[in-house]
């Protein structure tokens, strides 16, 4: 398949670097000021050469990455809240030209579900976006194998920023801002570490679960009115015709900065530990810090993910691995791509 | 789709009950001595009733069931070594009417990996077999979402009973006899339980795993030879045109039966337990009692699962969850039917 990537950061640029392994061909990846373009496959070493000049990706803009001959648009631009702007932008202008999109960019899944499922009813483009939720942990694809009416519940680990914190101060016995501030040096929290231990993070992934699960609800109706399979094909698209969506604002959010290691000391002695917490069950969203059993599934340790689903008919099913970094994140984009494309051929 | 199914024990049961809920139909059900056939949908009380009284599932032969105007075979007869009868027979007579074939029997897959892709490779029909490996846990379809060509490494634990009886004999300090007989008298363990805790279970298991890995060394040349998108379609299907294929006579086997309570002793003290792990890795299939971290991830409790993938470009990936069980079974088996379900409606 020919992608064109928006967004150069860590995910974009692992695209870049694997897409050629999965058999695809990059023909166009931009950043916010430039882009490179080439239907033959833009040549990736040129453009890391030309970042750690500190120059734009590409001599081409933006722009123009957008109307490259592509067949599936990865969007790889940072999560942004409220209109979930410029990715909105760029998904819609891709499924207006009957092309594919695959996200790894929360913000359009979690805070304009409605909209995004609008825009795919009158296009013959997909949008799947297993790369949002808990990075290389197959979490939307399982659920659609399960088929989400049969999912009942979600709740997991799913941030691994905050995950590194609380495990650090469980096992040293120290304080948020230490931790803090060694998880910075390491590079494992960002400068600006606000969505990963406010909740935020946490809490987009859980609203865009909350949007799979609300689909299924309404997959029937969609089946009748609509002569796609997209509600059946063993893959989680925004699907539905009708029905509930979640934003962030559905989402009942708090963060691990006022967990103090007196409370970790106090868990430890019921053999128990802290974890940040996300649920989707009954119709809400929550996170927040909880208890949960010191060794118990739930309590994975360090920058790990776990995602665990609760089912109508198999019991509890629980999935851990890397939620988050550029190849993990890269590899879910990847086989949405193969997805994509696996359709195409049959 | 209208579903065959061969084989009345608890999985092919549980697939007749939960196959109306999934939008399936029933149209023929058979034990060795009788089928009940409907082309309008199997009543299936009418057929618990007479099984309840000890007569066969319906009137008709076995044998017409195998011609009933069915979309989708599901062999859920008793898994057999050797040449993999009467499984292997059901399955190739289902493909030479061209029609699909869902296995929850492993015999087939284990056994017989080379004649069935040659059997699929000469019909319109497919074989998937998510059922055979860990019941409720997708590793198949994990497996080939990530492509098996990015998963270099398989292990896990395959055998609920075996992992029973480990679990029970760690906690209570209780020898391998008196927790078998346990198991047996909560139905955890059958009354024969060897192939359980000799290990031939979690070891058909692992060649089934083995046979998909090697596949995808194979799936390059098996894509230009062929028109089909098999190899890539995002369910694992007996795919490879050539290549190595594995037996049990290929695994190197050790079951549990000669852990004394003693070595459980031994390991806790070191922080470690005993668990019964299959493992793939490097073409060479081992099952046997190893020790592993207690509270570990591969230290599960009770009648859990759990597989874990090795990955090129994600890390390591964990799944547990319940692997056996007639309706964690038959929802594997379900998942398969969807899957072929949506490849004829794409």
């Amino acid at each position: 398949m020919k992608l064109a990537v928006v967004g150069a950061g860590a995910v974009g640029r692992a695209v870049c670097s694997l897409a050629p392994e999965y058999g695809h061909t990059v023909v166009a990846l931009s950043d916010s000021r430039g882009a490179a373009i080439d239907s033959e496959g833009v040549a990736f070493e040129d453009v890391l050469a030309r970042t750690e000049r500190g120059e734009p990706v590409g001599e081409e803009t933006p722009d123009e990455a957008l109307d490259a001959p592509y067949d599936v648009l990865v969007e790889a631009t940072p999560t942004t809240l409220g209109n979930a702007e410029p990715g909105f932008s760029h998904v819609r202008r891709a499924l207006a030209r009957d092309r594919h999109v695959v996200l790894a960019n929360k913000g359009p899944v979690a805070q304009r579900y409605g909209d995004l499922r609008s825009a795919q009813r009158e296009s013959n483009g997909r949008v799947l976006f297993e790369a949002t939720v808990a990075g290389a942990i197959p979490a939307l694809s399982t659920i659609a194998d399960l088929g989400a009416e049969n999912v009942t519940a979600v709740r997991g680990v799913l941030n691994g920023t905050a995950n590194f914190i609380l495990s650090r101060m469980a096992a040293e016995g120290l304080d948020y801002e230490h931790v803090l501030t060694e998880a910075q040096d390491l590079g494992v929290a960002e400068a600006d570490p606000a969505f990963d231990v406010d909740g935020t993070d946490a809490a987009l992934k859980c609203v865009i679960l909350a949007n799979v699960l609300a689909d299924a609800t309404t997959a029937d109706a969609d089946a009748t009115a609509n002569d796609s399979t997209a509600a059946k094909d063993g893959s989680t698209t925004a699907g539905g015709s009708s029905g509930r969506t979640y934003t962030i604002a559905d989402a009942d959010v708090a963060g691990i900065e006022g967990v103090p290691p007196s409370a970790l000391d106090l868990a430890a002695e019921d053999g128990r530990t802290i974890r940040l917490i996300g649920e989707v069950s009954d119709g809400a969203v929550r996170v927040g810090p909880r208890l949960v059993p010191e060794g118990g599934t739930l309590a994975v340790t360090g920058t790990q993910n776990i995602v665990q689903l609760e089912t109508r008919h198999a019991g509890r099913l629980n999935i851990s691995g890397r939620g988050a970094g550029g190849p993990e994140t890269a590899t879910a984009v990847l086989a949405d791509v193969g997805r994509l494309e696996s359709e195409r051929g049959s």
